[in-house]
């Protein structure tokens, strides 16, 4: 069993769907089960921090940025495996020095995403990390976040992609490294 | 150098003070420039879990809570560092399933948190992980989630314990272990 194949078996065991949450017609996915799993979560940990590796098994992105809130849960442990800094996008009004801000459109509403303007370095190359892929809204507007900051998004490591709702055709030529792709 | 006083040169190195912020008169602890620290993020988690392990070493809780968003951030790798579950307490309306929910008052507003009614097991012993314990609010809305899942707060792990504002008399006979008390 590869680090891989262990994560994807827990993220099948693991993640509930919930019909008609937040709205109706939309199928959220509860990844609770798998938090409360200590052995599945160590696992999904594992296989995303593999994105911010090369051949050689050597940390080869500068940072990792995780998502407001749901990213944060997987970025920062992915951080501290890779032993790089862990940088918050947070929701509007969250970060408390100036900050590039960017709006965008998601499965369900609009929002607007925050990130310190010294919170990268110019030639970073970053790992992204978020649990789900849906329509690339946030994904989008994280990556133009980065690109404002100067660096660049090396790799996007996620738990689902939700390829009905065809997200990567929103984000543009990042490279997309999801455990498991419905 | 403990991992204890290690963790405290970080914080004392790598949180920023932000004058007036959300609002005139609060002083923001921005913990950003901590996160973006690898090493010092790592010593902060690791004297966190401490709080979660017996004379001997071993893991004496059987869950960590932690609490969006920010305490999402240090819970997560503190659970996985005590192999056990992350249960998260979310902000009212994000969490898909049948949930307890408290209101409470914060240090410059109002919110309700929830719990989901299946998070814990009764009987369950968690440690509750959180960065700053302001006012007391968030904290006491926690225990109390915790308490009508039937389980019991065992000890509360926290970067910053903000003396001045008291919140230590808000929340009750609850262990309280900040690395930092200002």
């Amino acid at each position: 069993m590869t680090v891989r194949s262990v994560a994807h078996e827990a993220l099948s065991r693991l993640v509930l769907d919930v019909p008609d949450f937040p709205e109706p017609g939309v199928v959220f996915k509860d990844i609770t089960p798998l938090l409360a799993d200590h052995v599945g979560f160590a696992a999904v940990v594992a296989a995303l921090a593999e994105t911010g590796r090369d051949e050689t098994g050597a940390t080869c992105v500068d940072a990792v940025v995780g998502l407001e809130a749901r990213g944060f849960v997987f970025a920062a442990p992915v951080a501290l495996a890779l032993g790089v800094g862990f940088v918050p996008v947070r929701k509007a009004g969250k970060l408390p020095r100036s900050a590039h801000q960017v709006s965008y459109t998601l499965e369900y509403g609009a929002a607007s995403l925050e990130l310190h303007h010294d919170a990268l370095t110019p030639g970073d190359r970053v790992l992204v990390v978020d649990d789900v892929l849906a329509t690339g809204g946030t994904l989008l507007a994280a990556r133009q976040l980065v690109e404002a900051c100067g660096a660049t998004v090396a790799g996007v490591a996620l738990l689902m992609e939700l390829g009905f709702l065809d997200g990567r055709a929103v984000v543009g030529d990042l490279p997309l490294h999801p455990i498991v792709t419905i």
